[in-house]
């Protein structure tokens, strides 16, 4: 399974004056994609801290998702800083501006300049729902996002752009299983499916600590054929140890 | 200003299946007592990358915090993962082993023994809500500190047994305003402040994207006294700029 790491810039985030849904969006997003993900790390709008996080997620990931950052105010400096990290130069994007000009209007355009300037070989992602463009960069291989940080802009834009240069490079194909169980106490389904999970150690099973207990199960392959028959063998040898109140299939 | 950082561990987290607010909740807090928080990290139960979480936290935090993965079943490898991370032998703590009696009783007691193994020269907390006791651990001058990942038991064992530990470690003071402005446009009252943002360049402003506007300050100090000085005089700026309805300081 190829691996992804996920960003999330803003001091906001680190003061505790926002909560971050975007990464828990993201994650399940790049899971069900057949990513496996590997980090979440969040840092303030600091120069260093960007820095960090891009490098040592990008020695680790062949996908970085960055979220937050892109916006024309002061404190906005993730592409600055990134391309500063990288060693690429911060340059106008003729197309960026193109797609400024699709959503502010004349002398407009000047103020949100900013959003424009972009790491040098970059692309920008049009942005649907907010002003500032998105990028996207290869480098050495490593597919790399730069997403805006409002929820609804970045949900958008990963739907429409990300999405689509992603499919089919997770290599990997997963499935997710819901189960409601019939019992009441998280360590007794636990220690029912404890023999399956020491049999697939590529299964991941999830107990959760509801009334009744609820079970997740994440199955993933190399291809979609053989993701149904080992999805079909889970469901078959779980329905032996646990009793089964509702299956739900995603 | 003293450095902190947060640890978030369980593969839930990282598949998406689970939505952390652990880390917001702390971020919160560790601001309040006057750190900095400059990374929140989330790894998966994976000992590679929990002690890649460690080792790139301790390196620049003087106070790290840990949650997840503290428990009795096989996924929970937080401490034994800590523990080769750090070169610490991993063992039996008596004293954790008493707070496992006074929650379990009888025979139950080695169920949850794997709870009582706890990285050499650290301390046990006890958890009044769960069962698996935290670990306090001092290593080269720094704080670090286990919690259990249900938010109930977490949030209770920081209030009760971590909070008394840092006071008066953070060497810093904190007070942060909530303004609702007169403004209905983010944009408006992030340039109204720009002035007071460039003169103040350690107190943070940051907009929020209401109906009214509403304008979060975080103000910081070195002492209680000068912190009440600052803030005055932050609020009379303030005041001078933008059309205020409404001020609560905390």
């Amino acid at each position: 399974m190829r691996k992804a790491s996920i960003i999330v810039i803003g001091s906001e985030i680190l003061r505790g004056l926002v909560q971050d849904t975007n990464s828990w969006w993201l994650a399940g997003k790049l899971t069900e994609m057949g990513f496996s993900v590997i980090r979440i790390i969040a840092v303030p709008d600091d120069e260093g801290e960007i820095a960090w996080a891009l490098k040592s997620s990008l020695e680790v990931a062949d996908v970085v998702v960055v979220t937050g950052g892109l916006g024309f105010t002061k404190d906005d400096i993730t592409l600055s800083a990134a391309a500063k990290a990288l060693g690429l130069r911060l340059v106008l994007s003729e197309d960026a501006v193109e797609m400024l000009k699709r959503k502010v209007k004349g002398e407009e355009v000047q103020y949100y300049i900013k959003a424009a300037h972009i790491p040098e070989g970059g692309k920008p992602l049009y942005n649907q729902v907010g002003i500032s463009p998105g990028v996207y960069l290869e480098i050495n291989g490593k597919d790399l996002f730069f997403l805006p940080g409002v929820p609804a802009e970045m949900t958008k834009m990963f739907e429409d752009r990300v999405k689509p240069l992603l499919e089919g490079r997770s290599r990997g194909y997963m499935a997710r299983i819901t189960i409601t169980t019939d019992y009441t106490k998280e360590s007794e389904v636990d220690s029912l499916v404890a023999q399956l999970r020491e049999k697939h150690s590529d299964v991941y099973f999830k107990t959760h600590a509801t009334v009744p207990v609820v079970l997740s199960v994440l199955v993933s392959s190399s291809s979609q054929k053989d993701l149904q028959v080992k999805l079909d063998r889970i469901i078959e040898e779980l329905k032996k140890v646990i009793k089964i109140r509702d299956i739900k299939a995603e």
